[in-house]
């Protein structure tokens, strides 16, 4: 088996390398706070200019600038989440706020909640996570809407000399059949969410069949090489990577009917 | 709700930047082909050390070095495989590789085969893509063992002086409940596929919990930023990423007892 002969195997234009840059120096962040400032000022701290780019910000900061949190002290779960919480060994008030952020359970077993979450999100949890904030137990909730949160993150960004940039919002979900956690796009303004080349033609002049990429999706994953999880880096700034459009979460949800796995 | 107030918010090290370097000028590759001569001729043309870092490489110019692809006007279907390509609306021989390639038939529906390989894999068409060379319709399988690829490319890049590296084997696939592709690991060498830091202390000192990221994948949707499907970039080099230990495919791989989607 053999490629047809051609006369020069290599593109024409050879993308630039890109650039991912941890930007820590955030403070823990309050319910309240303004996320664009606190960005601006860890970026200057760092001598980071934010333009031209796609920031990548970890949705547990913006949750909490924006208040979606709720402390376990302050729920009193029903029957359906002690019942739950008994068989898979969790917190009742935990699976309470899961439960209230759920708009269905898909699967439970294993110790496991899977459900789909107002926006349409199908993951563990609700993404209801807990935080164990010495002497005060709390659970973080998803943003009520992430575009709107990248949005406003964008739009203050752009008011303090930021701009051109795109903001990508990430939370750590899990796969079904894979092991391990990757770093999925919840929210995201000024950039496209899927890349749609079918009909364009690759560098040998084929056009190209089923390729629609999920950038954001691998946008957040690879800004996950520099966020661990609680380490300190809730935002990563990505230079190099080509966007255009825009866009939201919707497009990067399966219609329930369409999918095989609901 | 707020943290706990800390003296210090920012970490006591900030990780470096993350470089990735598309990796053109490999030739359209022929089974075969000593992939490491290839990446080590394209690596010297573009003036690129692979050093110290992780080379991300697309599943098809594997398979095609390794000879595992099959000529459509070879395939005779079967009955059950014209079956399917009719309900479907797919070609029969394409059909007949994918089952042929199908340890099981996960979910069928909407035109879409979601398979589990022999290697424990569950994607769709058991990750067997058409490549449409002009005047020959060819079917590329996966590797019979992308870690055994990785490690042999691995080694061989190795005896040319390109020491200090993991290969990673990337390929792309869809998603249940989300839209687009995304690229992911099939095998590697010379990393942990996965970075479990549970029980490990993040910065301000509290225990992580269920914290195992599933790095190969992070790192191969990374890489599939730059890596534009069929657009002549089939490797890509990773610069930043801090990696230990080894292992490969098996431990991305749920047990399909553990699997609520099986």
């Amino acid at each position: 088996m053999s490629d047809a002969p051609i006369s020069s195997p290599v593109p024409s234009s050879v993308p630039p390398p890109i650039r991912m840059t941890a930007l820590a120096g955030i403070p823990a962040v309050n319910a309240g706070d303004d996320l664009a400032q606190l960005v601006h000022a860890a970026a200057s701290a760092s001598g980071l200019s934010l333009t031209e780019g796609i920031l990548v910000v970890c949705q547990k900061i913006i949750s909490k600038a924006e208040g979606r949190t709720i402390a376990l002290a302050d729920v009193e779960p029903s029957a359906e989440a002690r019942r739950i919480a008994e068989e898979d060994g969790k917190d009742p008030r935990h699976v309470e706020i899961v439960l209230g952020e759920s708009a269905r359970i898909v699967r439970r077993g294993r110790g496991v909640m899977i459900c789909e979450t107002p926006h349409g999100m199908v993951c563990a949890n609700a993404g209801v996570d807990l935080s164990n904030t010495p002497g005060s137990d709390v659970a973080v909730l998803l943003p009520v809407d992430s575009d709107a949160s990248a949005a406003r993150l964008r739009d203050g960004l752009g008011a303090l000399g930021h701009t051109d940039i795109a903001v990508v919002v990430s939370d750590t979900f899990g796969r079904p059949w894979r092991e391990g956690l990757v770093d999925v796009c919840i929210g995201s303004a000024g950039i496209a969410p899927i890349a749609d080349i079918r009909g364009s033609q690759d560098w040998m002049g084929r056009e190209l069949q089923v390729t629609t990429m999920a950038t954001v999706d691998q946008l957040a994953a690879a800004a996950g090489l520099l966020m661990i999880k609680d380490a300190g880096i809730p935002a990563v700034f990505v230079e190099g990577v080509p966007r255009s459009g825009d866009g939201g979460l919707a497009e990067l949800l399966r219609d329930p009917k369409e999918d095989l796995f609901r």
